[in-house]
């Protein structure tokens, strides 16, 4: 389609359609990837833009710390300042896009905008997730729009789906796929039988790790996500705090092989749940049945299932990072914003809308009940078994299937591979039946145990 | 979280929040099975909705010929009427859901309703693919917004991310699953191995299928909301006559077996695809991978895999129909007109948004590329197999592989089936390859054809 908007381009350009269009003013604040990306975009896209929202977006400042590295983009050296306050005042920039991250020099600087009367477009899930509520009060305060799009799903537009499609459905449940590096891992875990660490250490050479790979693989990245999404469906601010996390770093080779012959892959999910007046926020491997759609989303892709009173199931899926699909996201924002100033001024409600009732209360992680996939190191001697059904039974777990395990990778002269299928249990139960298991001492090592997607 | 709704609908009523904010009236035109899911749902909702967007809808009119069934909802019976003009004539009607559908009395209304300066949300695929350049250039010569999320995919909101989700993309391809009815049938023949028939026959009994199935089973419904996907992405009312239609109609189990065999599921496609300044759009089945995401949408759900330049693939799924999905969408279309009002007006290019440069031009069915799917019942008499092969090398198609199946349903003395996997060919050549080998004597019967999609 690229041959259309450049005969498109020429034409609207010999039509002069531009000229008399209110002009939407854009300050950028981060020219790294995702912003060279979406400085790219709205000089690529401008003229399109223009006439499929009846206003011209025009980039008017960049401040980064650097400016001088090439970012593959051409920019009037003019427009770039090292001191983000000239971005932030200057009465030509309506909408300012946040593209710094972190909760440092972010934070103060979205504040300030917002402060200053402008709009802001962020991609920041850690600022949100951590400072939402501050954030999302300002901008109300200041009556301006803040989006935030890009902050969860990167190219999938999940943010504007929960907030405008699904507006009269009550959320029953999200599950998502949330960050890539850990579904890269998994799948290549699980296409190629290797190891955690070699999977980790490859993804980090390729780029698609960080050097220190806690924030992806210890779930938080995931979790930051998961609280967006929460107060988003659920209407008040979810702190950190109240998420479970639980992320996939070490995670044995034999559990998704084992897995993967009881007809699962391993993913790790953000689960959002509304049940009653609670809801249950957490991150944690889980097994996926190999025909949920879920279960079909491989590498790096994201996607989040959501589940509608109205709706019913639903999914949404795509790229969930990289320079494109985030400016995508990012530069729809932008166009929302310079749709509601011609129109008038901001929208209602764009950040976490606050609902004037009591928050419902958060659920507990002990509370929460799911089926589970346990594996343990069962002293290989006459009764073991027995005695580890036995003391499952008496804490309330039922069993729906056991299996001893071989394979000479698992074995040892002691010990010998079980796996159990529970039937639904509360967590606290399972957590005090392996304690028990444990002490009886008829385990080696650390029990495992991964919650089932139902 | 219907008692976290409920309590705080007792709240926000103690409150009185609602009571000072501007109402938005909505006048429904058809009181069928989706008709009573919005009146359900805005009833239900009517305070969260008010909360989140700062508006109270109050649903003030309902038009049917039939206004003494019980819908399963309770109404005011004041603000029911046999006469359509009370509903667009009334001074508190802003906006106009029409759920008639067809062509016939629900066009002279829906334009009525534009030209009164209501605002119309409408479900209705049909008059948009064939009378939309008209509806949507009322709209905005009346400047009232027109919204259609529910056309297309039900509960998935996949216009509105394509309106303004994905508004920086320029869309390479889409590839949709929009026909429960068929998805149904197709899922049933290949898990239990039943004919077309018999699912069809099973499926109106089961009312997942109307007792005239042509709309559905030939591919049309599906081309309805092809063309209203491809006018949203290529910016221009793309006529139904352009698409290629081939529904699912008399598919044989035995392509069904063989397909599954070569690993690969059988789905009615929507394929919309940009190349250069050609647009291609068609209907048909195809070979789809079972590895591919689309491979897993299963049963009466509906999905749409999207292509932007800067999203790369991102894909939508849920259900497509029915009552409440439906409804959902409806609902938030609404509010969307509503949040509009209150920031002023009708927000720019709500419709399809029509580009001022020459429309590209319309790929014709004879030109498009793929690989193909063939099975021929082949003479079996020495050298029948090695004519058909060089039969198609002649017409320059390339045979990936190629194989004679066996089994006693779908052999009988003088023929053998044969399946081939063809390189990407040219329709063209393919039909003319098939000519030649019909005219050659050396197959039995019409030869099977069917795309795969890579």
């Amino acid at each position: 389609m690229y041959s259309i908007l450049l005969n498109f381009r020429n034409e609207i350009t010999r039509q002069g359609l531009v000229k008399d269009m209110k002009q939407i003013g854009v300050g950028l604040l981060g020219f790294g990837t995702v912003g060279a990306g979406v400085v790219k975009g709205l000089q690529e896209r401008r003229e399109l833009l223009a006439q499929k929202i009846g206003a011209d977006i025009v980039l008017r400042r960049i401040a980064d710390l650097d400016i001088k590295s090439d970012r593959g983009v051409t920019v009037d050296p003019a427009i770039l300042t090292t001191e983000a306050s000239e971005v932030i005042n200057d009465p030509a920039v309506d909408v300012v896009v946040e593209l710094i991250g972190g909760t440092g020099i972010a934070k103060t600087l979205v504040m300030e905008a917002l402060r200053a009367g402008k709009s802001v477009v962020t991609a920041n899930k850690k600022l949100l997730a951590e400072y939402g509520e501050e954030i999302f009060t300002l901008a109300e305060e200041s009556e301006v729009d803040i989006y935030f799009g890009a902050s969860v799903g990167g190219g999938i537009p999940i943010v504007r789906v929960l907030r405008e499609g699904l507006v009269g459905n009550a959320i029953v449940s999200m599950y998502g796929i949330l960050n890539g590096t850990c579904n890269y891992i998994l799948t290549r875990m699980e296409n190629e039988g290797l190891p955690f660490d070699d999977v980790l250490k490859e993804a980090q050479a390729a780029g698609y790790a960080e050097s220190n790979p806690s924030l992806d693989i210890d779930g938080f990245d995931t979790a930051h996500k998961a609280v967006i999404l929460a107060s988003l469906a659920y209407g008040f601010h979810v702190p950190m705090s109240v998420a479970a996390v639980e992320g996939i770093r070490g995670l044995a080779g034999i559990d998704v092989k084992f897995a993967s012959e009881l007809g699962f892959k391993i993913k790790l999910l953000a689960i959002i749940r509304g049940e009653g007046d609670e809801v249950e926020v957490r991150v944690s491997p889980t097994l996926v049945a190999v025909d949920h759609v879920l279960a079909s989303v491989s590498g790096v892709f994201n996607a989040v299932m959501v589940k509608g009173d109205y709706t019913g199931d639903t999914l949404y899926y795509g790229r969930g990072a990289g320079r494109k699909p985030t400016a995508s996201t990012v530069i729809g924002d932008i166009c929302d914003i310079a749709r509601n100033m011609i129109a008038g001024g901001p929208r209602h409600s764009r950040g976490i809308v606050r609902l004037p009732s009591e928050p419902p209360r958060m659920r507990s992680v002990s509370e929460s009940r799911s089926r589970y996939y346990l594996r343990l190191m069962v002293l290989d001697r006459a009764g073991s078994l027995g005695r580890f059904t036995t003391i499952l039974g008496s804490h309330g777990v039922s069993i729906q299937a056991v299996s001893q395990k071989c394979g000479a990778e698992v074995t040892d002269s002691d010990y010998q591979p079980v796996v159990a299928l529970t039937h639904v249990a509360r967590e606290a139960d399972i957590e005090a039946a392996l304690a028990e298991i444990r002490a009886s001492g008829v385990i080696g090592g650390e029990p495992v145990k991964i919650r089932i997607l139902d």
